[in-house]
């Protein structure tokens, strides 16, 4: 589908990290602020109760899947675009975050999918080289057009500053139209 | 302390993957049975059931720390050495492993702490670099010399199927014995 069609664009959203005050959710929040007409941004916390991974409850038949990942993969099933957006911990991941990652290792809706990443801090530029690695290993449609670096400045930041700051609000604008472009043009 | 003090020199082991037939959890059950004289071995599982990191729960007070996450810090301060075996998903460090030593990037017990890695399989190798970058950021003390792959063959295999197996059972003991040197000389 395109944006021009009746049903909105669905992109999911979700931040790595679980800080109340964290950037990385202004940032996503803002995103849903200044998300172009006839996209709708959700933005997602399955991340948070998904239990940890074990492979020996992801068999083939989906049978001893938990319910929270069941639905964790019916999120992403239907989710036209993933959005993510994650501070760096120890030049790694989060944890949290890879755990939801894994969840979808095997799953059939995660291939193709169009995926972007939203960095909040330039000093981060580890974790993303892995994640972006992590996603194309999973087939996930990496769009590194939209994948940019919007530098949220100090702690606490809120969604409303990032969409008040002229050159920040510009950066996401294009980063979304940039992700948006390219979901419209694997459909 | 070294080897010939009264106290046994402790190692914990942590397993990244929470599969029970797990090639790397087999890998570090044989390493408890082939614990050198004075060494002992023990396989911790609070990965499992640790919470999702936070950091608003991370203050500096600890005091808002939870309680599996303040066993978990005591369990790797008494520790002389940690022993990491640990699968590689979707060319990354399972989530549930990396969302323990989030829990350790804090901590005042981490750093200077002897940290060794042993691989079950040889076509894991993009985890483990990541793996050492992150633990070298939290100023825990590679010890290259005892991190090794020991290709663990097909799935199911048992602890005492690799301690019955020569080749594997010596390049084992000589990853401990050069982790347990390593550990001499650092304290």
């Amino acid at each position: 589908m395109s944006v021009g069609d009746a049903r909105p664009l669905r992109i999911v959203a979700v931040c790595g990290s679980l800080r109340a005050a964290s950037k990385n959710r202004a940032l996503l929040e803002a995103a849903q602020l200044l998300a172009p007409h006839g996209v709708e941004i959700a933005l997602d916390w399955s991340l948070a109760t998904l239990p940890h991974f074990n492979p020996d409850l992801d068999t083939l038949d989906g049978t001893s899947l938990p319910p929270e990942a069941v639905a964790w993969r019916a999120t992403i099933a239907i989710a036209d675009g993933l959005l993510i957006s994650t501070p760096e911990y120890a030049h790694g991941i989060p944890g949290v975050l890879k755990n939801a990652l894994d969840w979808l290792v095997s799953s059939t809706d995660f291939p193709g999918k169009p995926v972007a990443l939203l960095g909040a801090s330039a000093m981060s530029v580890i974790a993303p080289v892995q994640l972006r690695e992590i996603l194309v290993t999973m087939n996930g449609r990496f769009v590194s057009e939209a994948s940019v670096t919007i530098p949220v400045p100090g702690a606490g930041a809120s969604a409303a500053a990032i969409v008040a700051d002229p050159e920040l609000s510009a950066m996401l604008r294009g980063a979304l139209e940039a992700f948006v472009g390219a979901i419209g043009e694997s459909e």
